[in-house]
């Protein structure tokens, strides 16, 4: 969860970390770092609290820091409250060492370095690491991390400088993403490509337990055993400017305005002969979607909730029984896995670790793997059978919104497909079905239009605490994900119902004036939903209906009614989820949040 | 959800029908009232709010009213908000009429009875449909009744007064449940048995759509064409005495305390020589296990926590795949079955029309269904291919306690026994998984012993508005009804978690002092709990471990520990409910809630 980097060349290395760990501030920003070499050693400055403090305390105490070559962190606190004593880089006299994972033997390792004289100053398992690599380290920096990779139980990216090889920084990596790239004259070190495009677009993956060095010269890789190792350079395929806010007060409005051409992009390229195909553009065949009697769709988070839809139109077209899992439940309750299962991994980073950890789980059993992602080149995206590529663009808010979407959109795509291949729908439905899907994208961009409208309504959320949100089949997987996306960035404790589910516990929470958002965009299930909005509204429910154009619901039910376009059911949440977006964007902004940053969170979950 | 009664006898009907009405109010207490015959006519009184509104307005307001005829109603309300004139019976000149259901019609109906002259009061579908049977009255009770029932969409208990037809009350159902009830020289009618047992023990139950007319002399019973049909009365085997506090200050603490001997009572008459066995006292042959492929849970609320737990211990024990569904959803989302289907289905009071609702559609589907009850003779009891009855005894707390717990029994023996019929276990794991479960129920006495001390420490609790619950595996199952029994009658907005996906969104509202219950008794999942407990500890959290005694964990991250047995983890569960029911039982008697009867909740949910 943390972003780590390193920089060795003819630049001031103190403003290249703090623009590079700009570009890595989404992984977390409980406290930043740096340590970088002087004449007289190494200098480590760091401070609590967001990227600008650490600037700040650089500015005010260190104006004369010079030197080519250091490393830098961002921190997602997991051991040890935000702080400046806990934030990396964590020096010894021989080494300082940034830090992204969790050490899981790290109370065992603090007992015997204790044992052998070390003291510590901070509760993190980062100063055990430190302090492991430090007892080790005899003047060849390769073999001693070598050995503490022996040792660390965990996942780690670490990032070092040794206080003996001034310009040089060496890093590894144990399930945690690390990249090197190599620019004129210099080099670099992050976790992820994002934070060096401003300076290169050449880099390399560093694969799990190989040792890098970097220095102005260029890159060397190792082998775990210190031989050494073959470098693969790669090209990044996006620019800076897709980077950057253009216009917009915050990434995420951007990217709720960037969905139907993320959707198109990732759509269209998959439509062969009004069907969708991924055989030119993913290398899949059409065989292969006949082989699976049942599929588990394993992510976290947003991803997840795309996941629930995904399987509620897979069962709902192909006829093949889905399971829709938690990924860090789904490793943990022994599935039930064979080799006629299908596991449905989707993930925007590519570098979920529980996500990942259940990929490598279904492999060992047997199934197959089809991994969703948005990042070329990511762990889960190198270590899945197939790889069905989103075409989002990079993601910069915290909150996923463009990512969802086109996740989602490929649910509809392998729905169909699956279908077709299992003689469950006939090809002229299948087309029917492909062309709903290109429609409902088309019309996205009329949902963009109820901006002004919704925001104008959610002026009674300002002070509010607490919001449910209502729905029936894909209305309730729909729910769930608005409910997330507003309660992690307005900090509103809302929390998404089947409606059929209130009555048995929660509606004892409704009472006059709590609001309720009613997704009713399923006209099947109009008059069940019906009946649920009046239990709520009659308990003096503040109803906010979300609802399809031309639906039949009596207007004094709810307060407010925002109107879908009028696609088929299947289709609707397609426009839905962008309403739910628009709600929580709002809200949050009315509120003061850090829309593109809320507390607490990190972009990319890279621990369990 | 409602309750409605009716009486005609010697007695004085007022008394009577508050007296059986106060029996029935845990299925709704928005308001209440009830129709008399006196001399003149009928006499109809209603109140908004409790049963006592409606004796004072009563006394207060008709002291003399006499009469040995009447019906009465306890409203949980569906349409229309809690008020005077939305309360029921609802009358004409013709007739006076309680309902329990909803009509889903109704809007057509309303249009259709003011083009003939009809005006309305209230806006309640029973309304419409009183006034629908008087138009339809000509002299002729069960023509008129039997008429309303082609024309009326939805689901109905219906108790009626004919002005014309004084000592007569007429009845009849479609989806909502009735029975009938003979004492000497008087007769009852009324939604469920509890109601009528301090007057008689000699109950019927009415079919779909069959008429009833009671009168001092007996019970006619007609089919919906009219023609008469066969009574057939059955003998309640509960006592008034079970349905009585016996010196607690709450049903709910008396429930909780119960738990230790309805387990014993549910569980040892289906154990045979050492293994679970449903033969003796279920009628299901060892032969039935073998036969499914697949398994479907579906309930609602906490039973359906209880079949989370279930799908849980039937995958891992007996590797079926399980899927658990919420039983409004899943009537909805076309489900994939089949003959090697088995539907299983949990309900308390075998009346929860969602799960009734499940049961009939996976019939239909050729599912074989098995349903887990704690009320014989319910719907769901009647209609379900197999039955296995919980011996929880009458629960007469909303919040379910001991109805949880003995249906948690249940999947432990059924998953046993899958286990074993599908050799997944041989004999002997089989009868140490026996001998677990019985070790398990003996030490739920010993967990009761926690309540002063889980007392004393909720008393922090007394003005929060927010509460997190997290676990893993079982401990999420168990945190999710945690969560349920704290919110449903403290009106925390409480929420439960898998621990592992917290950090992807909500624990954006983990600020400090924000309170967490961490339930962490499942040994091998240790190490990744106490990763999330210390990434809620580090942003502030208020801790309290719920933990397994023995097990390690660094006391500097928690508030409070509470320890429970050292049992296997698979049976954790077991003891573990007990503490989470005791912590909302308090909580909410500290915040001075009315724990036996939270608002907006019903006991039994007869409308979907």
């Amino acid at each position: 969860m943390c972003g780590i980097v390193g920089y060795a060349g003819g630049k001031r290395a103190v403003s290249v970390l703090l623009d590079t760990l700009s570009g890595l501030e989404y992984r977390g920003y409980d406290s930043a770092g740096v340590s970088v070499f002087d004449g007289d050693g190494i200098v480590t400055v760091k401070a609590k609290g967001r990227l600008q403090n650490l600037a700040d305390r650089l500015k005010a105490e260190h104006p004369g820091l010079a030197g080519g070559c250091g490393i830098g962190h961002t921190r997602w606190a997991t051991h040890g409250e935000p702080s400046d004593v806990n934030a990396h880089p964590h020096a010894t006299e021989k080494l300082s060492l940034v830090h992204n994972g969790i050490i899981e033997n790290y109370q065992q390792l603090r007992s015997r370095l204790l044992g052998e004289g070390y003291d510590f100053l901070s509760r993190t398992d980062t100063e055990v690491a430190a302090k492991l690599i430090d007892s080790l380290y005899h003047g060849d920096p390769i073999a001693a991390i070598s050995e503490a990779q022996a040792i660390l139980e965990g996942s780690y990216a670490f990032a070092i400088l040794f206080a003996d090889r001034p310009g040089e920084v060496y890093a590894t990596r144990l399930g945690s993403p690390l990249i090197a790239a190599a620019g004129e004259g210099e080099t670099f070190i992050a976790s992820d490509v994002p934070a060096i495009l401003p300076y290169s677009r050449r880099y390399a993956l560093i694969g799990e337990k190989q040792i890098v060095r970097i220095d102005r010269e260029g890159i060397s890789l190792f082998e775990p055993d210190g031989s050494p190792a073959k470098l693969q350079m790669l090209t990044a395929e996006w620019s800076v400017e897709q980077a950057q806010k253009g216009g917009y007060d915050h990434f995420m409005l951007k990217e709720i305005y960037e969905q139907p051409r993320a959707l198109a992009d990732t759509v269209h390229p998959r439509i062969s002969d009004g069907l969708p195909s991924f055989e030119a553009q993913d290398d899949i065949p059409e065989g292969f979607w006949r082989q699976f009697d049942t599929i588990s769709i394993v992510a976290c988070g947003t991803a997840m909730h795309a996941g629930m839809i995904g399987k509620n139109l897979i069962e709902r077209l192909a006829r093949i029984p889905v399971e829709c899992d938690i990924a860090s439940e789904f490793r943990y309750r022994d599935p039930i896995l064979g080799k006629h299962s299908l596991v449905l991994l989707i993930s925007q980073s590519g570098e979920t670790a529980d996500t990942l950890a259940a990929l490598r789980l279904a492999r060992e059993r047997g199934a197959t793997t089809l991994a969703v992602v948005n990042v070329t080149g990511s762990s889960i995206a190198r270590e899945a059978d197939y790889v069905i590529r989103t075409f989002a663009g990079p993601e910069i808010a915290v909150a996923s919104t463009k990512a969802y979407s086109v996740q989602l959109s490929v649910m509809y795509l392998i729905a169909i497909r699956l279908a077709l291949a299992n003689r469950a729908v006939d090809d002229a439905r299948a087309r029917e079905l492909t062309s709903g899907l290109l429609g409902a994208i088309e019309t996205t961009k009329d949902v963009l239009g109820l901006n002004v409208e919704i925001k104008e309504y959610i002026k009674r959320y300002e002070s509010l605490r607490d919001l449910f949100f209502l729905g029936r089949g894909l209305d309730y997987a729909l729910s769930m994900e608005g409910s997330l996306k507003l309660k992690e960035i307005s900090y509103i404790h809302c929390e998404a119902y089947a409606a059929g589910e209130l009555k048995h516990g929660t509606i004892s929470l409704v009472t006059e004036g709590v609001p309720v958002v009613a997704v009713a965009t399923q006209e099947t299930l109009l008059p069940k939903m019906v009946s649920n909005i009046k239990e709520v509204h009659s308990r003096g429910a503040d109803v906010l209906l979300v609802c399809k154009q031309g639906l039949e619901v009596d207007p004094e039910i709810y307060s407010k009614r925002l109107d879908l376009p009028a696609l088929d059911d299947l289709f609707m949440p397609v426009v839905g989820v962008i309403v739910l977006q628009l709600l929580a964007y709002h809200t949050a902004v009315l509120r003061g949040c850090d829309v593109d940053k809320p507390r607490n969170l990190a972009k990319s979950v890279t621990v369990e």
